[in-house]
């Protein structure tokens, strides 16, 4: 298959708000108040947590077609764990980022699907899902200053 | 320093369409109508770049501070690689998820701020980058069926 490219375009419009430009949609990412933002919009983290519910969802009803049942619909609830230490610039050998984040997927299926059906669901769901592939097996950073 | 737990609560509206409720804060994620979406916002791949974006803005301006020189803003531009055949279904030993992706960062600085202090700048912000972790690192995830 072909490859695809995704592209987004940011700039900051204060420390900690950056508007983020993809296609024709602004995603504004803040942090809040407490935390020295202007709360316009949610976390860096947060957001990442909703690009993984929003993966989950178009690939739960994909390997679930695929599977040969129907959904109604899916209910994600994710949790993920944070020290907030490296990122305040203490010395540490914590990590910065996510130590881990637990998911619970509730499918609304139209006629009875049995645990074991729905565990394989799972299990496809986690190898097909692009951003739970990013979350289980990183990504080559390339970060260049213009 | 204490741990921090963020969360978001999603349900789908149709196959491709997400809502991600974060705090009081609304994230739609969908697929363009060429994908069988319906083009209510990004899809989740240009979500997790937002949520790359708003890392390095936040903690660009943050590194800075810490190094002593000011930034008026920032532009982030970043680019990521995918092959879809994964996702889709074919069998393939390709990943499912970015192979890599490429950041831009444009810093408009108050005063001028010779190279080699803004290659310091960039390798401290993917350090205590939060986002840049997660991507270079990965996290361990839990997925449960409710």
């Amino acid at each position: 298959m072909p490859k695809v490219k995704y592209r987004a375009h940011a700039h900051s419009e204060n420390k900690t708000k950056t508007v983020v430009k993809i296609k024709n949609f602004n995603i504004i990412v803040d942090e809040p108040k407490i935390f020295g933002g202007t709360n316009e919009g949610p976390n860096p983290l947060e957001i990442l947590l909703a690009a993984f519910a929003g993966c989950l969802n178009i690939v739960g009803h994909k390997v679930a077609k695929d599977m040969g049942f129907s959904l109604n619909s899916i209910k994600i609830d994710i949790e993920g764990d944070i020290d907030p230490s490296k990122f305040m610039g203490l010395k540490t050998r914590k990590r910065a980022g996510y130590t881990e984040i637990r998911v619970k997927i509730t499918p609304d299926t139209i006629t009875t699907v049995d645990p074991e059906t729905l565990a394989k669901w799972v299990e496809e769901i986690e190898e097909r899902c692009p951003v739970s592939d990013v979350l289980s097996n990183g990504t080559k950073t390339k970060i260049e200053v213009v």
